[in-house]
């Protein structure tokens, strides 16, 4: 009897041990991780962000890479204005931990600013951001990739619960946007008795357009993408139009059908903030003087 | 014989198990966290933030705590500008996740901008900085607590490799700063033949300072500052003397004696950015005209 009954004893041992060590590890892993909709964390989000090289150009990806290294399950797609890849946005990446593609896509002559015209006389990212539309209808399938496009530029400062927020789009979400259209925040409104809807559109400027919200302040599912392949940005449009045309053509028709997020558009998770020009008028004399800054192995 | 077998293989098994067990957690704890010098890795660093009410100010501190959720053993010692505990910084750092002290300190009236004032008309952060040093004096114990100091504006950028260079500061390092000093970089220059030694500083104002040194380019070991307990900042001192009065007072004479980071001063990990005020002219108009905006959850 006891002969027989010692190897049972110490399999059920084993078996215990086992399923411990699992349950253990399982425990270990989920503490690691934020906890947030069980739902919707397989879904992937696509950051799209338009750069272009600039004195602060290495400062702000930096400085947008910190934030996203925090986020799971995204996909930086990065796309700059450059006629080939550039060393600086290509070490930076490759460095920063976030799973990448790396797209360049150079601005054509006619939309290009000079520094004399005021930044808003062409509107920017157009060709950068088209490139990266076309890159996910090239990648992505129809139906079987469940993800969400987000357009974040680099400039622009992202609380970390805004990518929960974008996670669950369905088709096409909205949410407020800090310091943006010359206002403390603009965007979606809700009423008290219905958060899920948007009851208005708290803004300034053309209040009267399809979608009166800026680049930061939505997110589309990206079977939308897929299903409209001509949807797009375009330089010939109205400062202030790209947002409603790449809604309208994504088949979407009126801002009351953008799903309402953060709250129900009652928090600030983005803000429209602008880093200023570098003052270098040090620089500028010394450079006239021809007096040169020691070598440096990375450049700003 | 086989009787007395059998319950050691199991013993063997189940010990095998357990160290294998402890082996993969060990690993799967090792495979989340960043290599770097295992040497310093216990040393804490106390990241000194003062900060001040503004309409950029939560979208700075969100920024900041996104880079610093990336950074291992530290704390993060935020002192804002007012009477009291603001519940915009209580909550953000509550909410942060990085260990953190949440101190205040008011300017006093003499030091205060007013709007019309060029911005560097007083120096900034002098109360709050100081109430820092203080809370450090009060908590840490010399000779005991091995740590480092980094005074962090709200508003500069950080790389992630540069928070590993400063936990190895034995007494003070240098390192250079980007976008500072009206230069591209300005700081500490080392000889191809000796990366370990600052041969001269690279710096357009006020070369013959101490230590022409703007403050996101040092960090000091808590030690000095326990072992020099009157060593602060001053309200009173002509500009761009902050830190020259500070090092001075913390025992130190002059550049040369700084410790070089960041591969001998070869490469730019910090970056002094400036966030731009932002443009509210549609919002003063619908002031003047009595226009409110919707209610929202949160302050911007």
């Amino acid at each position: 009897m006891r002969f027989s009954k010692r190897p049972k004893r110490c399999l059920t041992l084993v078996i215990v041990l086992f399923v411990g060590f699992l349950y253990v590890l399982r425990t270990y892993r989920k503490s690691t991780s934020e906890t947030y909709s069980r739902v919707y964390s397989n879904t992937k989000i696509y950051i799209l962000t338009a750069t272009y090289p600039r004195l602060v150009q290495r400062a702000e990806l930096t400085r947008l890479c910190n934030t996203l290294r925090n986020v799971k399950n995204i996909h930086w797609i990065v796309c700059e204005d450059s006629e080939s890849k550039t060393n600086l946005t290509a070490t930076l990446l490759a460095r920063c931990g976030v799973p990448y593609t790396h797209l360049f896509a150079e601005t054509p002559p006619f939309a290009r600013q000079t520094p004399n015209m005021p930044y808003w006389t062409h509107p920017r990212g157009v060709a950068q951001r088209n490139r990266g539309l076309q890159w996910l209808r090239e990648v992505l399938v129809q139906g079987h990739d469940n993800a969400v496009l987000y357009i974040a530029d680099d400039d622009n400062t992202y609380s970390l619960d805004l990518f929960e927020e974008i996670r669950s789009t369905r088709r096409a979400s909205t949410w407020p946007v800090g310091l943006s259209g010359e206002l403390p925040w603009e965007g979606c409104v809700t009423l008290p008795d219905n958060r899920s809807h948007v009851s208005s559109m708290w803004v300034a400027h053309n209040p009267q357009r399809p979608f009166p919200i800026d680049m930061a302040g939505f997110a589309v599912n990206v079977n939308l993408v897929l299903e409209h392949p001509t949807a797009a940005l375009d330089y010939n449009l109205p400062r202030g139009m790209q947002e409603s045309h790449f809604l309208l053509g994504l088949g979407l028709k009126h801002w009351s059908e953008l799903e309402a997020k953060a709250d129900g558009c009652q928090k600030i998770l983005v803000w429209h903030t602008r880093t200023a020009d570098p003052v270098l008028a040090s620089w500028r004399r010394l450079q006239a003087q021809g007096v040169l800054a020691p070598p440096i192995q990375d450049p700003v």
